[in-house]
């Protein structure tokens, strides 16, 4: 099988939350499609061992954020690559509480956000099937583009964290390892590319890694420089 | 609701095919997501009355060809504003016959294909989400950009059928209606702009639809020229 023709599917980039009690969590996404129009319904794909996920199982809600294309790195390594058994994802993030779902969707870094009520749960291999009912919807700014996943696989050299159903080792995850003077994040696969610098952190095209200052972290997930090795 | 928000998901743009017998037949889907990686497992939505979705329920397989950003709006048209009860819509088309599944895959603007069995079929309302294992895939051209849907909406004006699971009569699906000189095919949507003209057709900017030649049809769903009215 030749799963490169796998990276040719479109998806956007989403964080998607939910609540359990008084706790709140959300992750990165990128499989999220509209089921149906009239009347209005939801898919996501979510890894079945997610927090989000077993918030969305308890709580029965869920609201998606729309990311623009000018969401900084960082921000989707915040939701990405750490777990809300960790840390608390939203302690330092703008958000609002959804109007008929109480879950936190974006102020920041947001397009708009889709509220929804879990109808059905169809568990697939690693993965489940989230379909809902949109119960309310709202746009912030329609004229900005969204954050596409392959914008940010190519363009802004993102990577996917193991539990994404595109995520695969074989291929694909990690660009450009032929480069002299690359490092490579151990945590998340990001890789700090001398020739591009890092521009969310103010580090411009041609600062060599050794040169990098000592409390840069890797814009992706945030580990510090000790996480990286020579590719 | 505010659906807006809701046209900032983003999707590829695919035909998908299938058979029954000896017949085969496929159409343009937008909703096609990777389910989980290992195995590797796709998702589609389909609209339950599409005859794909009959197909794709008689026969137990489908393929999923991925359209390039170059595909030309004729092509579109031809599998996405035609019905496969009318008409045979390989009939002009090149394609292969999958290798694990004997259904058909596109030769012509695809940039692969994937061949897919199903697994399971969930009711959402007005569609189908088909799950299902994939067991062949095949890329033709990694470098070439895929068709999203943004692109095709934006920047080649193309619609939805009524039968899409994103189409609203209400708003978004018929862009510009205030610019004089226009005409609206009354079949599928399209909207003919003299300032754009007809770049399938070599019909060049600022050629008033008047001066259309009286063979011309609609770039989308191939209507005469009869089938417009003004805006």
């Amino acid at each position: 099988m030749d799963r490169k023709v796998l990276h040719n599917i479109s998806y956007g980039l989403y964080i998607v939350s939910s609540i359990k009690g008084d706790k709140m969590n959300g992750c990165v996404l990128n499989s999220v499609i509209q089921t149906s129009a009239d009347p209005a319904t939801i898919t996501i794909c979510t890894n079945r061992n997610n927090l989000t996920t077993e918030f969305i199982k308890e709580g029965g809600v869920f609201t998606v954020s729309i990311l623009p294309k000018d969401t900084p790195m960082k921000f989707i390594g915040l939701f990405g690559f750490n777990s809300g058994r960790e840390i608390n994802k939203f302690k330092d993030v703008e958000y609002n509480l959804g109007e008929k779902t109480n879950v936190p969707v974006l102020k920041e870094n947001s397009l708009g956000y889709i509220e929804a009520e879990v109808r059905d749960i169809v568990e697939v291999e690693t993965h489940n099937l989230i379909i809902a009912d949109i119960v309310n919807a709202r746009s912030y700014d329609v004229d900005k583009e969204p954050l596409t996943y392959s914008y940010y696989h190519q363009v802004k050299n993102g990577k996917f964290p193991k539990s994404s159903p595109i995520y695969h080792e074989d291929e694909g995850n990690s660009g450009g390892k032929d480069v002299e003077g690359k490092y490579h994040c151990e945590i998340c696969g990001y890789i700090y590319n001398p020739d591009e610098g890092d521009p969310d952190s103010n580090i411009e095209p041609g600062t060599p890694f050794s040169e990098l200052p000592d409390d840069w972290v890797c814009p992706i997930c945030g580990a510090t420089k000790d996480k990286f090795s020579k590719v």
